[in-house]
């Protein structure tokens, strides 16, 4: 794969701060700009390293660039897209941070070089003010190539991902949001509604245990509900399958099915303790 | 009130064993004898200094105790004070640790001195292994006394609580059930619906925020089996708030609805993190 000497971040958030950083870091010698609505966070990027060069429109941004990486929210990726195609250099890669996926990739069909990436990375914070160089180190990036998707632009996208410390994987668009509404966007939601639902007496009762299930309620209000409202039939969906479990739960609370609830509970604590196990051997492998 | 001269701890735990840590390291001239059923626990416990004599039988750990605290499951609170009974000094008075309060205030109204405590520290850990002599320390203890509960035994465990750093207050039983129910019971059953519900195909993308939504799903499935069972009627109307909420985010998944999601979502992060601010003064007073 080719070495990238260009690099066009357009929103330097969180995520496009700390791919600045990171590529500021792990690149040698690859010039990176950055495209950003609001003056002052330009002007941070700028401070911290994050960006070479800042722009305030997305086309003037993406002139020269290799590789384009849209960092702005779910919502607006699609306009992104429309708004840089004509300033694109003809074999420019674009990619995006997304968490949802079918419809960026969509929209990113007009383009010849368009690659779905969902770097899992990021925390409920928001802002270039939390940009970390390390955001990346040894997290999963989930590439979602179509049958149209241009190979030698894939392999470019793998090997960047990587060479910031990624771990890389593929699913089609379809797989991806199916299955980060299960265990992404659905808990998400039912953080925000069980924090949603509570009376004001109930909540100085509340512990270490409420606040560690709802941190993720903590995240950006619309930033959330642009990935909420895409990926809606995937997130119907997950709550269906919830209700299901609930209702089984909700008859096993019945004294009768004493060693049955028991099970259930102690089946979920086994899974989740197998997942912490297999989660922990990523971060630190052999 | 009183010194406490003589304390019975039976089941000791992860609370029953630092119950007898934080005894030993702040109040002075005080007897510990602990019941287990198991005779490796009684063993780590009197090898860690938890309790100074171990017995296997409830009935004779109790005697000569001025205060008795029971740390056994909620499941079998009832039986243990029957088994008791009998054997108590006449002013010897009785308190539990239990997750829910009714059944066990309840089946106490047969001692002339009990009082319902709930000391809100723990976690999913458990085991006398876990115990910690700083377990308590600014965390909150709830008290349920009724009508018929001895004020004097209300004022001596109070201090009891308060004399190994806890923060008191009170509420009757059935508050008491029904707030655990909407800020502990249903997270709890909520987090192991959500591991539950996963195929085995999803879970290797869940990222750090399905593990700390899902922490509390790890305790010990017959220790919370006993809790959701006992609390059954309160958790099913928590459950029943919670669709209506869940209900109401489905709606605002429409895209014309894009304003409300967003506000919805805000209003939740910003009530998590006015709770957040709240426990951290608590922990760290002026």
């Amino acid at each position: 794969v080719e070495r990238i000497k260009n690099l066009a971040i357009l929103g330097v958030g969180l995520l496009g701060g700390s791919i600045g950083l990171a590529v500021r870091s792990k690149l040698s010698d690859c010039r990176i700009v950055g495209y950003g609505h609001r003056k002052e966070t330009l002007a941070k990027a700028l401070e911290i390293g994050a960006i070479d060069e800042a722009f305030e429109s997305p086309g003037e941004a993406v002139r020269g660039a290799d590789l384009v990486i849209l960092c702005t929210p779910v919502g607006i990726l699609g306009k992104m897209i429309a708004a840089i195609e004509p300033q694109l250099k003809p074999d420019a890669i674009v990619t995006d941070v997304g968490s949802t996926k079918r419809s960026v990739v969509a929209a990113g069909g007009r383009l010849k070089r368009f690659v779905g990436s969902h770097p899992m990375a990021g925390s409920e914070k928001r802002g270039v003010e939390f940009a970390r160089t390390d955001l990346f180190d040894q997290a999963l990036c989930i590439l979602t190539p179509t049958d149209t998707t241009d190979t030698a632009a894939l392999a470019q996208v793998e090997a960047f991902w990587q060479a910031l410390g990624m771990r890389v994987t593929q699913l089609s668009p379809d797989q991806h949001d199916r299955l980060l509404a299960d265990v992404s966007h659905l808990p998400h939601a039912i953080a925000a509604a069980l924090v949603a639902m509570q009376e004001d007496q109930a909540l100085p009762l509340a512990g270490k245990g409420f606040l560690d299930a709802t941190r993720i309620a903590g995240g950006d209000g619309a930033l959330w509900r642009d990935i909420l409202q895409d990926n809606r039939d995937s997130l119907k969906a997950a709550l269906a399958r919830l209700r299901g479990e609930l209702e089984k739960l909700e008859a096993m609370l019945d004294p009768t099915h004493a060693k049955e609830l028991a099970d259930w509970l102690d089946q979920a604590a086994h899974r989740r303790e197998a997942l912490l196990q297999e989660k922990l051997r990523e971060v630190t492998p052999d």
